[in-house]
């Protein structure tokens, strides 16, 4: 298929990578073509176009995989966005984790016009981004989502790839798993900052946890591999972490939920971002926390 | 082996039939001797002491299942207590949740008396007492361990049995355990009410969120087992759980560790408990928001 | 002086009033001039004008006094806004609470085009609007605060009309105060919730406690006009709060700067707004959480 | 009159020279004669007792002022205790911060041994003590605190002296008063941080806000003598705070009333001993926040 792809940063470029594996012709448009990601696809093989509006003119699908709500619209409903080059059909996938109340203006719109939009949310990770292992949940009409399935296919697990119902529905589960991941997180981080501090060993504590009530993917796969390992190249950043819980209190205010969980844990992702870690993973957080508790936990095997 | 037992309530009550399925005679005090969970058991053949004293004197194991601190030093060290009664060698097993201070305490009084103490609290609730799967972590001498092992696996499942560190580690595990069964599980609930509330599916989300980076035992077991199924019979009642959090908070201000996420999600089990949930399962927390927000958060399946 | 003024509401309504009895002449535009705020203002004299850009056409001086940054933006910068039928010179004093970032993207905006643009929000609520007696808090050039010190003296006190800094910092100072409302409010409904089910009384802690360490000018001043009194009609909307403890998260996001009081006091709110008191005074927080505790927290003065 | 008094340190020391200054003879036990604070009182002139027990047999009233619960259970209740000393009649004046059911236990005991037992709390901080302007709030008998008054008038000020209500309700009215300096101090620290970094000064803040709704007894007193000064010297210590916000958790969970701003300040003040401060004055907290975010609160006049 002729898919169109914009937003070509450490999700979009291995997704892009395993678009072309699969046999797709890939056009990107990059607002920085010198980022060594966009080379990488080039060299790969991907055709590039001078806006989001010529791309579009060349797509039977375009992704964005952009970082936020204000950039999705830019590129979609902006004077040379996509919906200026789209031909009558063209299907929309927004992959960004952006605020379901634009999913939705977005994808009015493009009813509009005659388009269709899908949101697209992915989970994974930048691993799952290389591995083509992204669990994506899709929200819209469910007939254009079956059109698109190959595509997505082509970059996520293929029992990961979720219908969820209509417009908007994939970006309010996609924050709600982040609000776990950041709650879930921040939780880990200060539990086993205690745990240490008040004598017990992080590899034991890790094994008996992850077989007991309180055992958690992010426990079992992103502490091991990062913070417990003193490894914080992200994966996911917690700027982008700190993002998508700014999203969740949002969509918490709109719909007057209480979400005290979360708007603490966003608290603490402030402060390891004011100790420095913006850019380096989320589970970096548990650094900060240790630096304050002059301990260090890690493991040793 | 002669197993004396203290503490026969929803925990302790299976536990007992667990040993007594594995060939072991036991004994238990009871200070309430007309309860039903303490009847049952005397008709599956336990003996009864008049004391902890006296029950102590007649056991080569005496295993302790209380409420909470005071409860454990009353009847260890109490005027009428195990200390009381015990013969040199006596191995105490105090598989109640309490303060790791307070354990090492009795450990060393323990040590002076030539008695050995070891704290193995357990995790896995009312249904792994009953099946006879809980998680043990054991902290104390490893070879009094070694020694308590054939007691335990009666209760526990084999490779669940953990040898943790010294005096009082098996507490601090099992606190941190419950740290975050109590921010993930307060996690959760909120997401969820927020998820429903802005238009998503309970079971689209458990489903999807149960293979990506949210995912946790929690949301595996224990929400579809009681919350999302309209149940809050405990299980493991709020009540107690708040409790667990209290000692976390105590163990934090010992160690000056900041645990944020622990002390909000305290605050909610405290909401819950002043909306009438105290002796409910603890996720009926849900329930509780889900009023605040004006939705039900429910499984079709 | 020939004053427009955008923003006929609870605090508009009476700055306008105030402006009047000053000698000034006023126009205003009003979305929806049949609101009884409208009206009422109409009758004491003012003149309407049919926009922005038609009232600024024929003004010294240009007040908005409207709800949040995107209002503010379109009646200063949108199409019939006031920059398109500005004279130059034109003095704009936005005295809504808004971002600082906006506040100082229109001061730009307006110095571009020879306009001059301070920020001015205020605190003192509907009762200081209708008294006079308003605190004002001016960001911009001093020179054109000092030119606008008359217009603002007519809806202010002499003593409380401070300047502040450069463009945004009104903003800045106001957003501080208004968490410190918001913060020291949640704390005064919690601590007397708390206080009252311990024994306490309400008249002799609030007595007390205004003498003591813990005193505060909601203690002294809102508190015993409103919510001990169990009258909830605003004063100042807990939708409106709220908003403002928003603006607040966004600013500390922007600085990195960690307000975890904040955070839990806006959730607070937002559990008054789930129970339905939106639009009652931000202190019927109490009411909420009197209902979850049982009690009633009342003066019998 | 003849009165005895233990607890000689940073608040106790003064309120005895105070109490030599009216005239009162004082009888002290010390348990670190080697105290400068205690050696100071000597030197004016006090006695010194070898235990409460004989403290108590040489006194008419005996006023405590120690750290915590404990204490003044061992020095009211204990083996060498108050109790075991005093004569018919005596009046016991605990003026302690600690749990109002400690407090309601003691006055039981004292009861049925024909002696008076009031809680009277204060409020002033060191300097209160040193001036002999504390606030002091008393629970207990009405007719036993008209006779213990002339005592309390020596070290608080007059009109400052507050019957409360029955046994305990002192020790409510005090906590919830510290619960309002925890959480509205720590809401100054991070307001103004924020304030700061986002441009506005310390000074024109803390003058404006004084004057606004946001005004606080804690802007107005304690920080510009403390941490707008740079100076952390107590005044109050963070680990009193910090174990008086703890009192208040504590009841709270008693009493099934959620306390999520008290909960979080908590939090806050343990952060801040974490960082060493838990011996400077809370409003220390503020350097904390200040070193996470890089910038400084300070006033320049």
């Amino acid at each position: 298929m002729q898919v169109g792809f914009i937003g070509v940063g450490v999700m979009g470029g291995p997704m892009i990578l395993n678009l072309l594996k699969k046999g797709h012709e890939v056009t990107i448009f990059a607002r920085h073509p010198e980022k060594a990601s966009v080379q990488e696809v080039l060299q790969a093989g991907v055709r590039q176009a001078p806006s989001p509006r010529a791309l579009a003119m060349a797509s039977e699908i375009v992704i964005t995989m952009v970082a936020n709500s204000p950039d999705v619209e830019e590129v979609v409903a902006g004077p040379q966005g996509i919906f200026e080059g789209a031909r009558k059909g063209l299907i929309i996938i927004d992959m960004s984790t952006i605020a379901p109340s634009v999913t939705r203006k977005l994808h009015e719109q493009a009813s509009e016009r005659g388009l269709h939009f899908l949101d697209a949310p992915v989970s994974g990770g930048s691993q799952g981004a290389i591995n083509g292992t992204l669990s994506i949940m899709v929200g819209g009409e469910q007939n254009i989502f079956e059109r698109a399935r190959p595509v997505l296919a082509a970059m996520g697990k293929e029992e990961n790839i979720f219908y969820v119902g209509p417009s908007g529905a994939g970006e309010v589960v996609k924050i709600v798993n982040n609000m776990l991941v950041g709650t879930i997180s921040a939780s880990i981080a200060e539990a086993f900052v205690l745990g240490v501090k008040a004598g017990a060993d992080t590899d034991t504590m890790a094994k008996i946890i992850g077989v007991s009530t309180g055992a958690s993917w992010q426990l079992a796969n992103q502490f091991p591999m990062r913070a417990f390992n003193g490894s914080f190249k992200p994966g996911f950043m917690t700027d982008l972490l700190h993002k998508d819980l700014g999203l969740a209190l949002d969509l918490a205010a709109e719909n007057q939920a209480t979400v005290a969980m979360t708007s603490i844990a966003r608290q603490l992702y402030e402060l390891s971002r004011a100790s420095g870690h913006g850019r380096d993973d989320y589970t970096a957080l548990m650094q900060a926390l240790e630096q304050l508790a002059g301990v260090e936990v890690r493991s040793k095997q």
